[in-house]
Formats: C-alpha cells, structure tokens, sequence
C-alpha cells in the first residue's frame, strides 16, 4: 500500500501541530493563487532557460515533497507517477537522472489539469502525513515540511519573474493582470545612513527557520560607511543612461563591458522606447516609466556600473544585513501589497521588499559552513561559485519569507529577477 | 465598413457555385478534426525550428484567406486583429515584416480558443465574400479559395508530421491517439515497373488545379529504367543497418555523412531499442516495428545511402510522375485511411500515399516557369535551391490534395515528415 | 627497404615516356611558384572553415601521390612520416581517419621548411617509380600521375583563392604582391549567342583526361535560347545595388534571404566603400573598383538574383558546354596571363576564363555516372548534393587544366572563390 | 620630429639611474629567450580564445611601451606603425578600438621578422628616453618602465602557457623544448602549518612595486587554520580520478558539473592515457606521470572538488599570503630553474613557485582600492568579477616578478595556467 490512510481513520500523532498543517494549506494555496489569471497556453511557456514555464514550478515544488517528505517517512510511498522524478527534478543529483533544463517548455503533458491533480494528491498524502507520524519524528517532520514551503514561496518568486519575461516575448505584450493598481508617486530625497566599522556579527541566530547557508552565524571585520535609504530610481538610471553610461567602458567590469556590446543592451531589461517617450513592460502591462520608482531588472554589471558612474560603490553583504537587522519589523513592498512591481520609496526609507540588493559580495560559504545531509544538501552549497549575494526581498517575496540574514544569490549578468540598486560609500 | 454584409441580407452573386462553398467548409473541417485529440496543452509546442505549434497553423492558414481572398476583394477590410498579420505570416515579405519562425512556440497569446474564434470569424467572412462578389470577381475568387484550401491542405499534412514530432520529445511518449488501427501484415514481393526512355511529356495538364510549380508541362529526356513497385520495408532497412550502413562512408553524400556523424543517427529517427527489440514512434504511441511495413521518416541521405548499398539508386522526378500518371486512380493509404501511418503494400503495388517518394531530383524551376503574381508568387519559386523534390503523396496527405504532377520538397536532411524509399535502375 | 631505387642505377621502364615526367616537374614547380611570395608567416593562415592554409595545401597535393601513385604501385612503400596520413588527408575515408578541417591552421609543424622537404622526397620518389614501372603497369601510373596532376592543379586554384582570402582578415589588407599589372580597361556590349534547342549531346568525348564526374557522354534535350557573350560587369551589377537590390526579398531564393540578412551582405565580399568610393581587395591590394571589369565573388544567390532583377536567368550547364565546346580553343585570362584578377571582356567575347559561371544546374551525376573504383571514387561523386555547377575556369586557373566538359561545383552560399555571373534566356 | 634624439648626442638626465634601464635591457632580453625555440611557424598560434600567438605577445608589450610610456613622455611621438595601436592593443578601451582578441591568429602581417624589428625600434627609443627625460619627470618615468616591465613579465608567464596549449593541438605533439631536465624525485609527507586567527593585516606595504590590485594595505579577521606546506601530487590526485571522482555530483559547484559533463573532462588537461599507463604532455614533450610532482593544470572546479573529496577546503587568500609573507626568502621552482614544469616538494616545503594556488577567495578589490589613473586603470579592476585570486606564482613566472601580496586571478574554469592545489581546514 502505497499511500497513507486517511485522516479520518487515524488518530492523530501527539505531536501534531495544527500551526504546521494551517501553513502548509497556506503557502500551497498562494501558488495556485498566483497562477490563477494565467490561460492554460500560457503555463507551459519557457522563453528563456533560466525561466520555467509556471506549469512545471507547480509540479516540482510538489515533487519535492514527495521526494523529500512523503518518500522519506514512508519507504513504501510509491510515487503518483514513475516519470515524475525524471520530469520534476530540478537539479538535485542525488536522487536521481532529471529532464534537460532548457527542454521544459517542451513538457505538454501531464496537462495543466493532470498537475493540479498531482497537487490534489500530494496535499491529501501530506495532510496524512502530519496527521500520522509519532513524536519521535515530528522535529524532522516540521523541518522538512517547513524547508518545502521554504521552496515553495521561492518558486513563488520565481513564478511571477518567470511569468513576466515568458509573456514579454510576446509581440502582443499580453498583461499578466490588468487590474493592478500603482503605487502611489511620491518624491523622496536619499537619506544616508551611517555605521561605525569594527567586528560585528552576521548569520542566522535563533530558533527560527532559516537555510543552510545562513549559517553559521559569525564574526565579520567592517569599515566606517553608509548606505542609502532608498534605492536608485529610474530618473537617476535615465541620467546615467544620457550621459552615455553605456557606452563608457571604463564603467563597467570587462565581462559586463562584453555582455553588453554582445547582446546590444542600452536600457533596462523591459524598457522600450515608444515615439521617444520610455515606456516599462510590467505585470500589468505597458506603462509610461514612473520616474520616481526603483529603477528595476538590473543586471549586476549594470548596478555596478551605475555606482560607478555616481562614485559609490555598491553595498557589502554584511553592512545591508546589519541595516536589515536594525528594522523593527519586516516590512516593505512584498507579494502582498499587489503592486507586484516596485513602489515609490516612503520617507522613512525603503529597505525590505521593492527589489533584491545586488550587493557587491560574492556568494561564498560563510566560515564553518555545513551543507544539509543527503539530497537537501544540494538545496545551497553547489551554487556557490560565480554568484554575487543579494538581500532583501522584492515586490514578488511572499512577506513571511524574508529576513535580514536571508541570501538570494544570481549571475552577474541576470536581470530577469527584480533586482534593483542601492548605493554605498565609506566614510 | 470593414466587414461584409451577412449572408441573410444578399442576394448571392450570379456566378455563386454552391461547391466551391462546400469544399471550403469541408476542407477547413479537417483543420479542426485533426486538432481534435489534442489538449490544449498541446497546441502550442515546437520542438524544432521546423515544426509549427499547431495553433500556430490553425490560425497562419487563417490569415492566408484573410490576406489573399479577404482583403483582395474588399479593400476596406479590417483585419480580424491588427496584430495578426505579423505572427501568423509565415514567409510572405510582400506583405509585411513577420514573427521569427523559431520562437512561434512563445506566443500562449492569442489562446487556443481566441484562435478558433478567429477562424469562426473568417469562415462567416467567407461565406458573405462567396455569396457576394459579381460574376466577373468569380473565377478569381475560385481560384483564390481553391488555392487557399489547397494551401490549409499542406498545412493538415504538416500538423500531424509536427504534431508527431513535437509530442515524440516528452519523455512521456504520449500517443497523439490512442484508437488508431493498423494495416494488415501482408508479405509483398517487389514488382519492377519497366519504361523505355526517349522523349515524354511531365508537367501539369488540363483545367484542374496545380501549383504554378507543376508548370508549364514540358517535354523530358529519359532513359530505360525500371521502378520498384513498392516502397523498401523495415526489415529491409534492418539489413542495411546491420551491415553496418550507418558507418561506412562509402555510401554516403559527404554532407550526409558529416551529419550522421555529428547528429549520432545509427537508426530512423522514430525507432528505438528497447531490450534488444526495435520500437517505433506512432502517432498511435510506441509500437513494436513492423519489418513489412514502408521504413519511414527517412532523410535523403538515409534514401540514398540505402539506395548505393542496394546496388540501385532513387527514381528521377519525371520516371515517378509518369509512373503515377498512368495509375487509374489516385488510390492509396492517404488521411483518410485512418492509419496515419505507412501500411504494408499491397500486392498490387503502392505507388500513391503512405509515403512521400525521395526522389533524385534537385527542386528547380521547370523550362518557362513563371510564378504567379504578387504575394502568390512567393509559394513555390522561392523555395527552388537546396531541396529536393518528393512525390506521391503519404499517409496524412489529404487523398484529394493530390496529383501525379504534384511536387513536394523538402531539404535533404529532412526527416520529420512522412518520407521512405523507393528503388530505381536504369535498364 | 622502403624507398625506390634512384634513377640512375636503373634502366628506365620499356613503356617510360619524358613528357609524363616533364609535366609533373612542370605542374609540381606551379605550386611552389604560387607560393614565393609568401612570408613563413602566411603559410599557416586558415581564415574560415572553407579555406585552407597554404602548407596544408602543398603537403596535401603531396600526399595524394603518395598515397595513390607511391602506395599503390609500391606495397612496401614506407610513407616519409607516419603521421602525414592522419594529418594531410582531406577527406578520403577509405584510407583512414583524418585531422579536423577547421583545425588545419593550428598545425605549425610539420614547419613550412619541413614541408618543402617532403615534396623534395616525393618528387624523388615520384621520378623513380616513374623510371621503374613496367610496361603492364604503365597505363596504371600514367592515370595516377594524371590524376595527381589534375588534383595539385585544383589546389593550384584554392591555394591562390584562400591566399587571397586568408589575407583579407588582416586589417593590414596585405597584398599577396604588389608587383600585379592590370588587365586593359574596354567597354565592351553584350552580344547574345542563340542556340536551337532539341536533343544534343554533352559530357566528356574522346581519349584525353576527365575527371570521372564529366562522363559518360549523353543525351539532353534543350530548349531555343541564348547566352551573354559576356560576364555581368562591376557597373551593371552597382545598378543593382543602387535599386536596392539587397533589400527585395521578392528577388532571392529563401535560403539566400535568409543568408544575406543574418550576414548583413549589402555588396560583393571584398567591396568596401571608403569615403563614398567603392574599393576592392584583389590579389594585388586594394584597388579602385573597375566598372568594366566582370563583377567576382559572386555566391549563387546574388548571381541568381542579379538575373531576376534583370529578367533574365542564368545558363544551364548544358547550355553553357556546348558554347563552350564551340569556342575554337580554350583561350581566356587564366593563371598565366599574371593578372590574377577577372579581366575585361575582350570584343570577341568572353567564354573561357576570368571567372567560373554559375550554372542553375545542381551538382548530380550524369545519367550512367559511375565513379572510379577505392579511394579515387571520393574524388568527386560524394559532393553530389547541396551544391551547384560552375563552368569554364578563371583567372587562377591553370589554362591546361581547364576544358568545356570540366564541372567544377561550389554551395550556394560560397563566394570566397572566384565566380560570376553570365546570363542566359530563353528564346 | 617623431622619435627621440639618440642616446650619443644628448647629457643623460640628473635623475638617470643606470640600473632602470639594466632591468629593462635584462627583462626584455628574457621574452626574446622564451621565442628562441619556436620554428617561426609556431609564432602564430591560437589555440583557444584564452591564447595569444607568441608573436602578438611580443608586440604588444612593446605596443604597452609605445603608448603608455613613449607616446606619455613625448607627445609628438609617433608610432611606428599607424595600425599597431589597433592590432597590439589588448583591451585598453581608453586608447582606442582594437581587433578582436578570437582573431590574433589571423595576423600573418606583421611577419615575426618585422615584429623584431618593431621591438628593436621600441627599445632604441626607450633607451633614449630614459636618459632624455628630466630629473622632474624621472619617478612618473620610472613607475611606468617598471609597469611595463612586470607587464612583460606578466606576458613571460603567459607566453609559455599559451605556447604549451598551442603546441598541445598539434596530432604530432612537439615538444616546446626537447632538452629539459626533469626535477629530483622525492617523496615528502605533508606538513600542516597553523596560524591563529583574529585581526591580521594583508596588502602590499612599503616602497617596492606593486599592482594596484594589491592595495591598500587593510585589516583581514581570519579563524584559526591551518595549512598544507606543499601541493597535491599526481598520485593524490589519482586516488580521487579512481575513486570515481569525476563522476560524484556532490563533490562539484554546480557550474563545475555542468562543465565537466559537457567537455567530457575525466582527467587533468595534458594527461592522455596510454595503453593503460598516464602519459602527461608538458612543455618538454610527452612523459610518463611522475606521481611525487604536483598535480598540475588544474581548473577551480578540480581543485575545489578534490579538496571537497579529501574532506579539507582551498585556502583564502589571506591565509596564503601570510604563510607567504613569513617565509625568509621568495624561493622556489620558478622560471630560472629552467624545470618549465612543477617540481617534487622538497622536505623544508613548497611555498612559492611551482603552480599557481587556487584560492577560495573571489576576486575584487580590496577595501577602498582605487585603480589607477587613466588607461593605466583599465589593468586590473575591470577583472573583478567572475574571477578567483590564485597566489604564488609558478614554475614559468620569473623570480623577481613575485612576491607575497601578488593577486593572480584566472576564471573558475580556467586550465591551461600552470595551476595547482593546495589544501587547508579550519583547526
């Protein structure tokens, strides 16, 4: 028998906690909340290899708990479907051969229809599940449940970035929702913000969840500096952009300097020029650029470039956790809002949410740094090369995901992601 | 006004022939029946450059009578959308910039069932438009429409060559139907059909529809030859390839041969092994082979390779079309059949359906070839360099869209449509 | 012992005949001369995938003699390097692997010296086995020898088209030499040659050498028409440039189109206009552009398109052999004349010489075509897809290499070799 | 008036200091030594993107002599040749356009006599300069021939590795030299070094040349760690190829593993496997592997997963540079030794010299770096990102060109650098 009993039949576990059943029953929801205003044509789009198309986020953050929770706890759960694990798998080696990334796109079957009953029944097996192991395993339960709504609320992010560049190849430029509403258009001057260098700490502390590679928390050297409130905004990048930033080599880092002649960037990702006025490609569709919002869709190369144009730099991973960690609450522009684009920064500044931080600090181990056991060990480490840090959360972050030692990681040249820039100088 | 008046409020043209009417609507019929086992999910994959999303062709044979018939007798008519012109025009630079031929499997936009509504739209615009022109516009008209039927004719046959290759990349192996029937297990013995050569005549004939590339009909100088009566077999390519055929170079082209080398083809493009069996790729699913049935989805250079190994060669375009010509009927495993896929001879021959007939025969202009006017002139003459030409119709060709003088053309390294061999020598 | 006696401690074969030997010295000191002008530095130059460097071009022609001439007759024939069949073999696959085509400019040993060394051997070699055969073997050699002769003379060609090529990337535009005088500069009218149609015979007739691709002589049947006495000058073909001749799809094969606009072809390959002035780099540097000389490196598709601009077509190949055939000798501006450059057209017209016409006939074999047994059967037949014929030789040609049967074959797309444009029509 | 008066008719400067021009007279001479086996033929290699012809090397050192040393000091100087400042520039966008850098082996011209020719002119008017400037001017001089003098060095190291790969192509595999020693033979157990963490500081200090890259001098927190005294050998490295390492996703960075599947690396880059036996290509031709010798051309990903394997991490770079900094003299196998390949650990240990150490530091710069002014910015900063510091130098570095605060930096897939692997672990 491959599947548990149900809940009606079983008495529940001791250990059972109502809070983790309620979450998951949550965080699952949210997914397919997103997905609500898609078409069944558009769940199956892959534009880019770095996007999936929305279909397969939903299937495979549901592989994961089959594969990480449900086979883990019932040696004989046999899975919905012996090709899953090869079509589903993202990366994770250990458990097996997976289906070519860049092919997704190609997956027309299961249906859109075959994978929300996929959903349905991974649910139902989950509930089972929670309702029917003892005390003993409860912790590792709660973990592994709670690190696969972890992943889930990033493929959550991850949607709706994906679902914005899949519908932007579209010459029709389709409108994810067209009911969005703007944020509201205020003007905010940079205020500075300053810290005294010295040893500080940095790294998850506490009971709370948290990924492997937050950890361990640690001692880290810093100098006098500051960062700014708010970041840059799309009058300041326009600034950059007519003073000829992007034809000024001595700007840019050699590999951006080539990325950019390559590929023939003068703009941002989505900006197009419409009878000479800048108008924005967004999840509501095209706008005229809101001069006072964050400047978005930057890649590393060209926040970077942009911090040198204006004679900062960009900010270091510990000093922007630190300012993170100095909020009272973790508040911003997430998910929530329904914007699902960056907000005019408020006059008390903008630090959570809006855009990812790029930062100018390498994705790195920090010292002493353990990946998990087994195939969860492949969630963070093996990424550790070539990446650059970001913080912070965007407009797209569920807002109970985030925390100020929370490390997002993309390629220098990513800008399919909501990524923004915020300066830094030292003192 | 951009739209014509209904059908109800006119009184219906002089020149009105009620068949022309009735093979649209049968014709056009198809398109849908084709697409009918098809989820939705379905409709939007392209797995090579060379294939189409079928909602892709569905609504591109759309456009044709919208720019060719519609818009041609009616200069006020509005396009159904503004945008369609550029996404739904494959090759026509008469009449506009198009959508990248590659990136035909991004637009989810319009939806599978804006699209059908798209064609209801047409359909209804069609009938007015018969209903409506005077008798002088009538034989244009006819010709228009036939040609576009002609055109949608091409596109049914490339829906389900398209439709077999897009979902044979799934590692799923879904079966595009699952009911399909298979043709009789017959042995058939080869017949050698015997011509003697001197001056004959090939080129279209007569007050029926052609292509303008079938014209003008012209006189050929030909030499004795013999043709096989039926097309090689599966077990007779199994010899070839246990010989060893796919490893000696000897018997390829040199493109051929740098091709098969770098694409690692050992075997036709559907066949697989499992356990030692040989399998093939349906469009009814994975099936045994069937050693005496037609070997199928050959390349020319898998044609010509066999044909050297042989001892033979392939026929000349003119030897298969006088061949077909005297047939007397055009009879054959065509789409009506239901097989959708090549059937075992008969031992009468198999000269018309199952599979289009690689020829040696370059695809070139014949002697005073004129194309025909206009956007029409961009069918058939821009294609003359490269290809080769193919003939006889296969398995899902529509059994009336066919015609001894009927040139089909493909590239030699072509292997996804319905393609086999048959054997030819000179006397 | 592995090597040949030397000549002088042997009586020279009964069937031995001096002028076998004197055309070999003759023929194997044109190479050489080709390349005097060459710095070391230029041997090793391969500037696209088509070209070849200079050394591998004079080892090449040298291992052919050993390997079909040496080998052959000498069956303990040692060869003078072991690894000069891996490295110097082109693309003959029954005498074993080969080093990639792409990579031959990577190869700077054996050294240019080491090379001239090796011909030294073969040469020696070559003199020995002539004065040794005996007279059973006689006609054997001398084919071989012919053969060998033929294939270094066609190299003799390529080395003179890649130099120029390989030379041409250099910002520098070195010139091959400086010391090349101009051919004289007359206006001459097109006259146009008819010709009845009906059936007529081509291919090579008589006892002297072929190639096995220009037999066996047949039958063909042609239609009235008429030939351009002359190729399509640099002023005519300007005319076609000015009407935006590369902007009008309606004027090109689809694959051509498709080439021009992913390359970005605007004009001839070594045209460049400076300062509002068209230039061009010959063999000689750069030079103002002559408008009355014939307009060269020509790809198929601009040859074609340039005809359908002009109304016209571009000759069969039969057509073009019979006129060829016609002409009272085979005199035209060919390698010896020094010019190295296309020539204007004499008065009496312009036939043989200057440039290779391109033909609307694809590269296949004669009705009949068999090709030579073992390894002298890759010469020729295996290129007989994908290309098209070429006729009458050009200004690197040696002028006794050349003859009205000769096919010579190039893709669609190559205009690295010297080639232009006559035209043809029908009557 | 474009070059400089000749040293026999002008007063030496005051400031004139003998020994400048002695360094520069004894390091250009060592260049020109490095060339003095290659067959001219050998010049004009590229391999890969990642080499430059030698010849090219040896004009653009003395190109970065001409423009940022002659042509700063002499604003009438004019270059020797007008097209070098296009062709010899590397990547100095601030001084102009320049040929692509996949292109340098195309340059036939200048021919490698003419090359000499330029470095003797170069060399003359360096001469000049340096005893005609003013004693004003003499430290901005000084700073800048020194620049250009590392630079070269710079270009010693990177003429012998590109020299390696670009032979290392050839089928024939010759040898660089064929008269190289082979260093001692012995056997030498690890030695761990520790340190105690805390405060350090690290970054070039006092009055000796240094890059830019390697100020300022900062404070670094290191943890107590410790590090091996000598390199990983061939034969540790083999227990990891045997230990199937090549093929345990879990040892590899994501990137590394993509990598390694698609090049098909299983084995160092000159390793080839010979009837059984490893045979490994080095710059004195194929030898057997000896297994005491550092294991060598080693990307990051190698060396990051072997360390991974053997369950101990790559050193930072303070680490190293501290470990570096204590040892008594800069000591070691490098250029002078003549070895040109990794020598055995002697037992005192192996510090400097040998291979480049991968470290686990990202490239960037230090806290409040500052590049320097003008084209001479464009040396090092660009560089920082995608790359990781390496630190030591190697067995083709010249002695005096190293020292402890030396920041190599090479991409994480990078191999065809003398690069090896040293381990560490936290205590």
């Amino acid at each position: 028998m491959s599947t548990l009993p149900s809940t009606e039949t079983l008495d529940t576990s001791e250990a059972y906690d109502e809070r983790l059943l309620s979450r998951y029953e949550a965080v699952r929801a949210v997914s397919e909340l997103i997905c609500e205003p898609l078409a069944i044509d558009d769940y199956q789009l892959q534009s880019i290899v770095e996007t999936s198309p929305p279909k397969w986020h939903l299937a495979h953050v549901s592989w994961f708990f089959e594969t990480l929770v449900l086979s883990h706890f019932r040696k004989d759960y046999r899975p919905y479907h012996p090709d899953f694990n090869y079509i589903f798998n993202s990366y994770y080696y250990t458990v097996g051969e997976m289906h070519p990334r860049p092919k997704r796109g190609m997956l027309s079957r299961p249906t859109v229809e075959e994978i929300y009953n996929y959903r349905r029944h991974v649910d139902e097996q989950m509930r089972r599940l929670m309702a029917w192991v003892d005390s003993e395993q409860w912790d590792d339960l709660a973990f592994r449940v709670t690190l696969g709504l972890n992943h889930e609320q990033q493929h959550q992010e991850l949607l709706l970035m994906d679902i914005k560049h899949n519908l932007s190849v579209n010459p029709l430029l389709p409108a994810y929702r067209s009911d969005l509403t703007e944020s509201p258009v205020l003007v905010s001057p940079v205020r500075w913000e300053e810290r005294a260098g010295g040893v500080h700490e940095m790294g998850h502390a506490g009971d709370g969840f948290s990924f492997d590679n937050e950890t361990p928390r640690h001692q880290v050297l810093m100098r006098d500096h500051r960062l700014a409130n708010r970041l840059v905004t799309n009058q300041e990048y326009l600034e950059f952009i007519d003073d000829g930033g992007y034809q000024q080599p001595a700007l840019w880092m050699a590999d951006g300097w080539t990325l950019i002649n390559q590929q023939g960037w003068r703009h941002p990702l989505y900006w197009r020029s419409v009878e000479g006025e800048w108008r924005e490609y967004t999840l509501g569709g095209v706008r005229d650029l809101n001069p006072n919002q964050p400047v978005c869709h930057m890649s590393f190369y060209e926040a970077d470039a942009y911090a040198r144009w204006v004679g900062k730099r960009l900010p270091g991973e510990a000093e922007l956790e630190l300012m993170l960690d100095e909020q009272k609450t973790v508040d911003g522009n997430f998910f929530e809002t329904g914007y699902l684009h960056p907000a005019t920064a408020l006059p008390e500044g903008q630090w959570y949410g809006d855009l990812w931080n790029w930062t100018n600090t390498s994705y790195a181990g920090y010292p002493g740094f353990k990946p998990l056991k087994g195939a969860m060990g492949e969630y963070n480490g093996k990424f550790m090369s070539n990446q650059m840090v970001l913080k912070g959360g965007c407009c797209v972050t569920p807002s109970d995901h985030i925390r100020a030692s929370y490390r997002n990681f993309y390629y220098p040249h990513d800008r399919w992601p909501f990524t923004g820039i915020r300066l830094a100088e030292d003192l």
